[in-house]
């Protein structure tokens, strides 16, 4: 399996994730401003693979400060992390946990916070991956066996530390021995699940097939959709979910056609100070990824762009919300709160 | 304004629609399989353009007949012709209609036969296009002013003998004096949207923006839309519509969003002989749509793709259907049937 992303003497390592599946290409960043533009440019993405790469970015750029400026310039390289993308909580979530883990360290010598802060940030990316295989424990039960689960964008390896989210329930409930097949919506522009979804799945023989994300509705009303799972950027309190474009339609649509739909994230996707998903930021991403396929124009020159995002899932068609510490249903003011205050990892 | 498809001297002439609109390229079809070609490979397409051409197409085929077969090869010319696509009703209308007048011209010379078919192929583009403009004056009054039309495909100029369906609508609105703009999804995996529509919109001057298909959910959510307005390739008896794949999504979507949802289509495109849409034909394309843009590979090798061309939108979720001779509302099976009986062309 290859690693999305790796804290390396020689930098924080990242696969290029705008470049598979043509080309498998590392990218090694040398300071927390490369990293800073690998997030933006969406080397890295998916919101717990961003959470790690901050994280790492911090750990980086203390690794590069001036021990006599270090409160300044910690400050300047938390700041330039957090402004890369404004929609998946993780980011603030993890750049948060490095701050505390700086303020603890602040008194000893530098040293000891240059390895505090690394060791901090490895260990993020460490329990990312047991937190995902937790999901997918806790999600795999709520899979139909012998059915087609649909999912959108990219919530794989690619988009955290490995295994994946909503792809960790799917190799979670194939590793529980149920005959499943997947079907991926390509997640127009950027294409996650048509260049990395459906790549990550062939590399696991987990059988895949890939759409167009305007035909989901079409299966959805087919019969042969089990379940929808998808990740999340954010949660808020009430349960309402921000997650890759096109995510709401596929909600609707599989409540339309009595689908259950299935969002799986780590806690550290809640975010329980936003009340509701009306006031999650929607990032606008530039034009040109609507515009261009891979470098190629397919509209005409001049035309105006809309390019949201994420978007905002209200929290009455989501059935249930995965998480590694247990499986939050309607309604979720509590259960999500209830998942927030217990420490336990729950297994089902 | 470019014609979609023309009668001439050397052949039938097309603009080539899969090169559009980074190159404006014409097509001359110097016989009915270039024709049959044409179709099938999308050159021209759009429910009433591909009517016209499979007319035209059968014009040429007999003007290159041998008299000695004529009645052997005009089976063939028209056999040929119905099976490049399956789902658009309108093909064989036009097929049907051609066989009429050679059925009333047979007993003359093979000349006449000739001349009356060229002419009746010519006389189905002019009016398509007076139908149009009759379709976009009913549907006119529909588009509230001052708001948004989302539109889907492309159902313009390019999708017909010129001024275009659901485009027809929009345009007869601006015409009106309503001051409206247009947002267009991108239709993946042909990209109508981003090829056609856009560009039509965009030399006709009137406000239009690009988005995918994904996003039309997040637009229609936001209280931007005043109407959906999207063409058909195939009506039902009931009201059921057969139209570009992702059309049932947006009507779902407008449905929940209390958006009104109009289908735009001339009366050639009921097909009161099927009872209900669940017996619409779905034409399935190649998989090479879904993984290559313009050539260029965007998924990974060897993955399994599925690409219907067409969906179905239960009449639930259409709030009325546009036609040349009035706007039906629900209940279809009553109203459709009273616009097929009535001959006058009723303005609204």
């Amino acid at each position: 399996m290859i690693e999305t992303i790796e804290w390396t003497p020689a930098g924080v390592v990242m696969i290029d994730q705008t470049r598979l599946p043509r080309e498998q290409v590392f990218v090694t960043c040398h300071d927390y401003r490369e990293v800073a533009q690998a997030i933006r440019a969406m080397v890295v993405r998916g919101a717990p693979a961003i959470g790690v790469a901050a994280a790492m970015g911090v750990a980086l750029g203390v690794l590069g400060a001036d021990p006599a400026r270090l409160d300044e310039e910690f400050r300047e390289i938390c700041d330039t992390l957090a402004a890369t993308r404004p929609t998946a909580v993780n980011l603030f979530w993890a750049i948060e946990r490095m701050k505390r883990v700086y303020a603890e360290a602040r008194s000893g010598p530098v040293e000891a916070i240059r390895e505090r802060l690394a060791a901090e940030a490895r260990q993020i990316k460490l329990e990312d991956i047991a937190i995902n295989k937790a999901i997918g424990g806790n999600g795999a039960p709520l899979v139909p066996d012998g059915r087609t689960v649909m999912t959108h964008c990219n919530a794989g390896a690619l988009a955290t530390a490995g295994y994946g989210t909503a792809l960790g329930v799917i190799r979670a409930a194939v590793a529980a021995g149920k005959r499943i097949d997947v079907i991926a919506g390509e997640t127009r522009p950027f294409l996650q699940g048509a260049r990395l979804t459906v790549w990550e799945l062939q590399q696991d023989g987990i059988p895949a097939t890939l759409i167009t994300d305007n035909m989901a509705g079409y299966f959805l009303k087919s019969g042969r959709i089990g379940c929808v799972v998808v990740g999340a950027d954010r949660i808020a309190a009430n349960g309402d979910v921000a997650n890759k474009i096109g995510t709401y339609s596929l909600a609707v649509l599989a409540k339309e056609n009595e689908v259950p739909f299935y969002v799986a994230a780590p806690v550290s996707t809640l975010d329980l100070a936003l009340e509701s998903g009306e006031r999650i930021p929607i990032e606008q991403r530039p034009e040109s990824e609507v515009t261009h396929v891979f470098g190629v124009p397919v509209a005409p020159e001049g035309i105006r762009v809309e390019n949201p995002a994420f978007d905002v899932t209200p929290n009455r068609y989501v059935t249930a919300i995965i998480t590694e510490r247990g499986v939050a249903e309607a309604p979720y003011a509590e259960s999500l709160r209830a998942l927030v205050e217990s420490k336990e990892v729950v297994a089902r």
